[in-house]
Parts: structure tokens; C-alpha cells; sequence
């Protein structure tokens, strides 16, 4: 009886052991974290497919059903769900446009930091995004915000060299790098917040008026000093006994 | 004895398991892989104690002794030890010159990539560099090679959309990610080494020959055919009996 106790116990003792091993073993699997690279100029193919999957054919010329680097970075725009906080310099492709008013209609919030100078270029799409109630701010600053980053979900973050137009997808030499590495993620999460509550108009709109409220009587005194001033020195002049330049 | 056998096996089965479990834990635990964002514009510092650590005081005006994206940047580029792949838009700024010469004097391969509109404009440092005998390739196709990255030791990527520039540096909203996920990494060392090659002057002089050796039969046919005619058409003009335009 004692042996058969035993030799229950040290059964136990070992299948226990495995259970924590499976478990343990389980927990400290890497998770599937995307990362992806894709590189530019890519193929001009047809995108119809992949805005209507429902799409049976399509009668246009380019080639069909061929997946290349926009392809794929159209696919993951369009998986958003909930946010899309898009930073880009220059926006003028059409085909992205689409993507993100595509969004916007399903109820995805977007918002977009672009900036100033660009968005008012020929071509560019901001206007569009704009009209169709997407909330767009440009920087304040007088330099370039030249980031071309996007994050989606608060969880992936699309980056690189590539600007939001026809020549960076079809010409340029570019680069775009997708990773769902939280320790990536999170710092442009948070340079996000950062620069859309800097370009907050009614935030920048409030600084100037107490700028100017706060040096009121620095300009109160300067037209009380001023105003006299000048009107004495003009006087004699104006009587022509001096004439300077 | 025989339960003390029974317990004996029961004992080291256990411990068995135990050590199993620590060698898995151990195993499977992330490596250290380095992940960071700098973003930018960056402080104005003083990048003399980076380049020269030996050095105990500098008397310039600027901050001493103080971390910015800028100082980051510059230590992960000057800890390269065997080989530095630079694929750049443009490259005028003075420190990262500097830097890129300090690892081509201390004998790290050093490889750049630039565009050939950019790598001549007025402030490039593409030809300081080609002087100090560092091998520089430009792109040989008329669109833009507009890649921001670098690649270290084969193992260190760092990339965005930051120019090495002095604008980009100090003035523009950039960012840049530095990363050692090898999914992320290994994608731009193999784009790095197809540029290279594509880029390679004696590679595209060939492929010129051989398309001119190819095509020659069909120049001196045309020649053939085209002088003869040329001279049959304007004969007549020549003699006066027909004038046009």
C-alpha cells in the first residue's frame, strides 16, 4: 500500500511538472508581432479588388490580382478598425485618399497632421479629406513637418521614407517599415498626441491673445509715449521751417 | 528498498523536470534587442565630447554635456565597428560628415548610397567624403533615391524620414527609428546590396556596351540606308529646281 502511494505521489509530482512546463513554455512564446518591410517603386496594378472585394471583375487595363508593396500598404490601412492618426508631409495620391475616406465613412476616427505648405499645393488631397469632415491640422511652426508615419489601432505603426503621393508609390526609391513592436509603437503614440494638441488652432489662437493681452500695456504706453512725441516734431516741419528726409 | 527506490526515481524525476523547466525558461527569454525613437528637431549642443571623449573641457558657447536625439544618433553611429551601408537623399551635414570620415580613418567599411541630384548641390558632403577615398554610388535611374537609412555591423538599422542635414537636424519635425528586430533589419540589407549593385558605374557602362554592340547592325543599316536616300532627296533641292521648308 505505501509503494502504491509512492509511486502515486511521484506520478503526480512529474505530471505537475509538465503542466507547469506546457504552461510555462506556453507563456513565454514570442507572440506573432507583424513586421514588415516593403520597398518602392512599386508595380501600378489595378486596386479596385481591394476596395470592393466584392468585385467579381474589373474592365480596366492595368494588371489584376497581383500583390506588390502598395497593394499591401492599402491592405493595411484598410484593416483599420478603430483610429487612424496619420503624420504625413505630402498627400496627393488619389488611391489613399480613397483609403482614408473609405475609413472615415465606416466609422474609423482619423486624424491627420500635415503641413502647412503642402497641404495647399496643387494636387494635394487635404482639401478633399477636409470637405468630407476629416479632422486635419497643420503645423504652426515654420518648418517642415516632414514625419510620414501612421499608427493604427494604437497599435501599428507604418513608417519610412515614403510620402503620401504618386511619385514616392510609382518612381521614387523609397522604404516603408510596419511593426507592431510595442517599444516602437508607443514613442510615436505619443509624439502623435504631442504635435496634434501643439497644432490645436484653438490652442495657438488662445496664446496669441494672451500674448498680446498680457504686453497690452507695454503697447498702451508705447502709443502714449509715441503719439506726442511725434506729433512735436512734426509740428516745425510741417509750418515748412525744416524740410529733412 | 523498494520504496526508497521508488521515491529515489520519483525525486529525480522531479528534479529532472525542474532542470528542464529552467533550461526552457532560460532559452526562451527575449534577448536584449535594442529598440528606440529619437525624434527631432534636436537641441543645439556641443558634439565635441562625442567625437573626442578624452577631451575634459571645450570652450565653445554651446550646451555641454547634455543628451538630445542629435548626441543619440551620432554614439549609435560612431559605435560602428566593421561596416556602415548608408543609403541617403541628402547629406550636408558637417557632424555626420565627420562621423562617417572618424569610422573610414579607424578602418570600417563604409558604403554610401545617394542620389546624384542631390549628391552635387551647393553644401553635399558626398564629395568630401568621395576625397577621403570613401566609395560613393549614385542612383543611375532620373527618379529619386530617397531612402533615409543605415545599416551597422549588418545588424543595426536606423531609419526615417530624417536627411542628414543641418535643416533636418536642427530645424524640421523628423524622427528615427533604431532597431535590431532581424524581420526588420534583414529586408534593407538585402535592398541595400540590390542598389549597390544596380547602382555599380562599371555594371551600367557594360550593360550601355552591350546594348550599343547589340543594336550596332541596326545603327549601320540605317546608315546605310538613311545617307543614301538623304542624298538622293536633296540633290534636287540642292541644284535649285524645288525650295521648301
Amino acid at each position: 500500500m505505501w509503494t502504491v502511494k509512492v509511486v502515486g505521489l511521484g506520478l503526480v509530482a512529474l505530471s505537475l511538472s509538465l503542466e507547469v512546463l506546457v504552461w510555462v513554455v506556453r507563456r513565454r512564446r514570442p507572440k506573432n508581432i507583424l513586421n514588415e518591410v516593403l520597398f518602392f517603386p512599386s508595380e501600378i496594378t489595378c486596386t479596385e479588388a481591394i476596395f470592393t472585394p466584392s468585385l467579381h471583375s474589373c474592365l480596366c487595363t492595368l494588371p489584376h490580382g497581383v500583390e506588390t508593396s502598395f497593394s499591401r500598404l492599402l491592405c493595411h490601412i484598410l484593416s483599420t478598425s478603430s483610429s487612424l492618426d496619420l503624420c504625413v508631409f505630402a498627400f496627393s495620391n488619389m488611391d489613399l485618399c480613397r483609403a482614408v475616406l473609405a475609413l472615415h465613412n465606416r466609422g474609423v476616427v482619423v486624424r491627420i497632421l500635415t503641413d502647412k505648405d503642402y497641404a495647399a499645393i496643387t494636387g494635394s488631397q487635404i482639401g478633399v479629406l477636409r470637405k468630407a469632415g476629416i479632422c486635419v491640422r497643420c503645423g504652426v511652426k515654420t518648418v517642415y513637418m516632414h514625419h510620414k508615419f501612421v499608427v493604427i489601432d494604437g497599435r501599428l505603426l507604418i513608417n519610412g521614407s515614403l510620402n503620401w503621393t504618386v511619385t514616392a508609390v510609382q518612381s521614387n526609391m523609397e522604404n516603408v517599415l510596419i511593426t507592431e513592436v510595442p517599444k516602437l509603437v508607443q514613442p510615436f503614440i505619443k509624439e502623435f498626441h504631442r504635435l496634434w494638441e501643439q497644432s490645436d488652432p484653438s490652442a495657438y489662437l488662445r496664446s496669441a491673445f494672451h500674448y498680446f493681452y498680457s504686453n497690452f500695456t507695454f503697447y498702451l504706453l508705447l502709443i502714449i509715449t509715441v503719439c506726442p512725441c511725434s506729433f512735436v516734431i512734426c509740428l516745425p516741419l510741417r509750418s515748412g521751417n525744416v524740410l529733412t528726409c
